[in-house]
């Protein structure tokens, strides 16, 4: 018997949490449907790379940054630790050092967000220092429960602290069903390249 | 040491094959880049739900068919069947019935299609009469190497033949670096309701 996964992917439709409420990016979907004359029913998406569940590419916040482009999808077909932060709205390098992480390790931060479907303008983030310290640990990814993995802080110094490190940015994750743990992970992202971003399905196995 | 799987995927991008070369169906890629102003880099695609490798979804051919709603992606985190079958532009029954096959497999037909990376209007299908027969074995699902199961059936008998016994149907598949054998498959959709397709990433695990 094989165990199910559980999925921590944000639905993708019309109404849906996006950064900062903007209309812009929301994601469009046209159904041309076609059956009544014999022909077939086909939907027609327009949607930001960063919408819901997906990754961000260097290329994102640095000029000239890399792109999706040669990304090989079984760099994220790995083991996780989801560690749960929650009663702030900043994770520091302190929150971090309460746990025993390796170089190596690829995180997934459970905050406050989880609890919410409804964007919030003081979403919990990942503040800069933190960024140094997973830097210096070595650390190979991170995952959020937000729709960006910082804000305020100008320049984007999280986002640029870990990209330079070729940390992987996992944004858009739902980790409510989720408990602090191990986990095999498979996030598996649409094949395109040259982008700045990607989106995707995430998928968590409890390692008992 | 954790054996790599095989992205059998096909990259999304302007100028990929569509089905039957139309135009619309190409996906449209638009960069908006405002790094310069200090803020960021984000791509906006545009893109039928078929394009590429995908899933269909009862709909897509069925007057008030199921869509994606409820669809568990659990099911396609599978072991699958790859079975080669070249030198012939339709699949008969009596090509799979030269194989195996067990209630409750998935096969991933791998054809001449794969050896093209252009749309071609004789593209190797599956016949009404092979689907009938894969009904009749109690196949869980198929996917092909072709953006579509079938052509130049009115009616589109192999889909509404599939779709009516929830035989699962891929397509777009790209199996020109697999064997036939058998596979671990890992098929993650995004996640969308409501859809009569779903774009997917497909990686393939030899079985040793």
């Amino acid at each position: 018997m094989i165990m199910a996964y559980i999925d921590v992917s944000m639905p993708i439709h019309p109404q849906m949490m996006v950064y900062k409420n903007k209309p812009e990016k929301k994601p469009i979907f046209i159904q041309d449907n076609k059956l009544e004359l014999g022909q077939s029913c086909e939907t027609i998406i327009t949607m930001n790379v960063h919408t819901g569940t997906h990754m961000d590419f260097p290329l994102h916040m640095m000029i000239g940054g890399k792109t999706s482009t040669d990304f090989d999808p079984n760099e994220l077909i790995r083991r996780v630790k989801v560690l749960t932060i929650l009663n702030t709205d900043k994770i520091l390098a302190e929150h971090l050092m309460g746990y025993d992480l390796q170089a190596g390790d690829f995180i997934l931060l459970k905050t406050d967000n989880s609890l919410s479907d409804t964007f919030s303008f003081s979403f919990t983030y990942l503040t800069k220092e933190a960024a140094e310290y997973a830097v210096n640990k070595k650390l190979a990814g991170i995952g959020i429960d937000a729709l960006g993995i910082e804000r305020d802080q100008p320049n984007h110094p999280t986002h640029s602290i870990l990209m330079a490190a070729n940390i992987f940015i996992l944004e858009g994750l739902r980790l409510q069903a989720v408990e602090q743990g191990e986990y095999e992970m498979i996030a598996l992202p649409l094949s395109m390249n040259g982008c700045d971003g990607l989106p995707m399905r995430v998928m968590l196995q409890e390692v008992k």
